[in-house]
């Protein structure tokens, strides 16, 4: 009997042994960013029978490898031939995957939760440094070889002392429980649903949305990418927020109407934002996208969790993913939407 | 009688209100960075019986003044008129008064310790993820108006596990604070002396100097500069270094010997640094100074405390300093080689 087919759609940077082992046990497909393929190819030898893409069992995915693939949709669903049980994706954000047409055809999927927690907090709390303390143009001014001249002077957290969590979940509490030791005075969150457990709570104020935006000194966005939480940082969201915000934004740039943040930036409205995540991203430059020429934009290429650490716990965790799906029938971690359905 | 004279060198940037108050009872003078002052004038003057300057009690002054006056130094302090009592520094830092000729002549120093903790401490934190990291080459290159092309990843507090304190004082021990939640796996600290009380010490467990050197992955500097601390960090520390260190210094640029730091990141052995401070600042360029050239090399142009509320309560602690002198004869907080002297 010829070994079950895994496809691995994009780079692996360190789970190199993890993958070898996999591969004694199971037929590896690779397309990587260098493999040339298109989103037109992609989906022709899926349906070739003589390609082995048509025998596919388990696909692994990253997010850059949307380049290659092009998004997750229904289209993409479509032509998956009829062997694909399982899509394991590297990432706690999984909006690149339409979950809905592949609960229809019953295939599950799987993201990587969790483990990206802490890397994104850190750089969460670093930009929310570099914002509030309005680092950006500083750094900027000695990276051309000049030492400090008239740098405006930023916030200390006690000056924006009310941080608002949207979205206290894993990220989240993780944001809190570092921000607790730099002398915010208070703690808000809005999630749909009020936490049951003080201690996921600790210690932060549940407040209804519109609250929670008039309140924030310090509006910190952890929320995954859905069709309810695009743009849910809009006009009207931000003409209820108080002047002179300072935004954080480390989970997907579309929760936020990106023209309407430049507009606020520009009108001082937001003092200043951090950013790690674009609406458009990776087609950022600064001919489509003023942000990038804001000095109260502090901004980072989505760099959450890119740390040599996190990165093997996530790769070798999707093959945990791709392994448990070949040998009990289920992923390890399904998605929300897909849990009690397989 | 006439009121008394005090002598205000350096800008003012939020304490209006408290100097228009302390004006009301004493005959402020005020040098600031538009005055023209250089220090061949300002020495002239302070010997001139015909200037008021040749009659001020109190002298307040900025950290940025040094460009009008040139250091407090022997000459200096030997130009100063015999009814000048008291010498109001702004700032943690007096390294650019040399104490022992003030204490010499009976005048008093003072600075402004504690209130610079937290905005610097923050700052610290800052540039200690920036570093670890590696975020600089993703940010300048969105600045430049490029996605994300091959940033390497940093690293993870759990991969960099030992932080060592060099100097657990009132800003160390704030590092501290802060970083315990970002899963650092040890504390260490080195001070002169052990800390005889727990509870100051968090947690952190004391070593000698070369074991500091020797186990920490990240070193965090915050000890003030003196003719004891200048190059402490020099290329026999480095040598005695772990491969790989992370090094942060918001304390003076002196401390470290600059030059064996450029070599030390060149070759590796340091894996990048975090820096707010330069041993020649302000004269820091691209021409004289290799560090802004390097990538891994984070770093801010001495921005510790630049935040307008830091700013307006140490501005307003040395009008304080200048008060308790006028009122009292004694300044609040009398620099720790004069204790007890007065």
């Amino acid at each position: 009997m010829s070994k079950p087919i895994v496809l691995r759609l994009g780079d692996i940077r360190y789970a190199q042994a993890a993958w070898k082992k996999f591969g004694q046990e199971y037929d590896v497909i690779a397309i990587d960013s260098t493999s040339g393929y298109t989103r037109e190819k992609f989906l022709k030898e899926l349906q070739d029978p003589a390609s082995k893409l048509s025998k596919v069992s388990v696909i692994t995915r990253t997010f850059p490898s949307v380049q290659q693939t092009g998004l997750f949709d229904k289209e993409l669903c479509d032509a998956l031939p009829s062997s694909v049980k399982a899509i394991c994706h590297n990432g706690a954000g999984y909006d690149q995957i339409q979950v809905e047409h592949f609960l229809e055809r019953g295939i599950q999927v799987s993201n990587v939760p969790e483990l990206v927690n802490n890397s994104t907090a850190d750089t969460h709390v670093f930009l929310l440094l570099g914002a509030l303390r309005n680092f950006k143009k500083g750094m900027l001014q000695l990276d051309a070889g000049n030492w400090n001249k008239d740098c405006a002077p930023g916030y200390d957290p006690c000056e924006k002392g009310v941080v608002g969590v949207l979205g206290l979940g894993g990220i989240g509490r993780c944001v809190v429980q570092r921000l607790k030791a730099f002398g915010f005075t208070k703690f808000l969150y809005h999630n749909r649903h009020r936490l049951q457990d003080p201690e996921l709570e600790n210690g932060c104020e549940y407040v209804s949305f519109d609250e929670l935006l008039a309140k924030s000194d310090v509006l910190s966005i952890n929320i995954p990418l859905n069709a309810k939480t695009r743009h849910i940082i809009n006009a009207d969201a931000f003409a209820k927020m108080k002047n002179g915000v300072v935004v954080v934004n480390t989970a997907r740039g579309a929760v936020i109407d990106e023209q309407e943040l430049i507009n606020n930036l520009k009108s001082g409205k937001v003092a200043s934002c951090g950013l790690d995540v674009f609406e458009h991203e990776p087609n950022v430059n600064k001919q489509n996208n003023e942000l990038l020429s804001l000095s109260n934009c502090f901004a980072l290429p989505h760099q959450g969790t890119n740390s040599v650490h996190t990165i093997k716990i996530m790769e070798e965790f999707v093959v945990e993913n791709a392994e448990s799906y070949l040998t009990s029938g289920k992923v390890k971690t399904i998605v929300p939407e897909m849990k009690g359905k397989f």
